[in-house]
């Protein structure tokens, strides 16, 4: 999508400070970090929504959740807690219509999230 | 695991309002609901945290993303936002070591998720 943000960091049309990627995933800093750690995981693929997923992306869902564990145990050490929340729709904060997992760790999270 | 309050759920040996249920996942009403909807999508399969599950289970965390979706249509209507949230260790708020997806909605949802 041309004109989606995280499709522009996908492409690298658009800087990030990038932590990880590989052929499925890019994961970058949020750049409104609300932890000491705070990365978004996103599909190469566009996808708009949680909403949008079908059974095909059921994997890929799980490569977003595991490459945000992989990132935590590096930033945080094995055994951190950490965080992961996605927001679908503007109602539940989401700003970028491309599918991303927050990220966050390195403090401790309150209830309820948000 | 005999001692785990969500294999329990899991089993039908303690009592929860489940909501959904396939072969895979579970769903059943949060007893400390954070918003006017606020479930708790569990695979039937023990795994303690987000930190154990291995690509093996790729598929599997799309499953319990998909079952929240279709939940979230139903109770909130087509289009509405919604929060998912996964919570792995205690230093995140975890105080059950069954893999959970919370779905949060109904209500705008503030930042930062905790």
């Amino acid at each position: 999508m041309a004109d989606c943000l995280f499709c522009q960091i996908v492409e690298k049309k658009v800087p990030a400070r990038v932590v990880l990627e590989d052929e499925r995933a890019v994961a970058f800093e949020d750049i409104h970090p609300q932890a000491p750690v705070h990365v978004l995981v996103i599909p190469r693929r566009h996808i708009a929504t949680t909403a949008d997923l079908t059974t095909a992306d059921r994997e890929l869902v799980g490569d977003l959740v595991l490459m945000a564990d992989r990132i935590a145990r590096a930033r945080l050490g094995e055994g951190r807690g950490y965080r992961l929340v996605m927001n679908c729709g503007a109602e539940a904060g989401q700003s970028v219509f491309h599918v991303h997992l927050h990220l966050l760790g390195g403090r401790p999270m309150t209830w309820p999230p948000g």
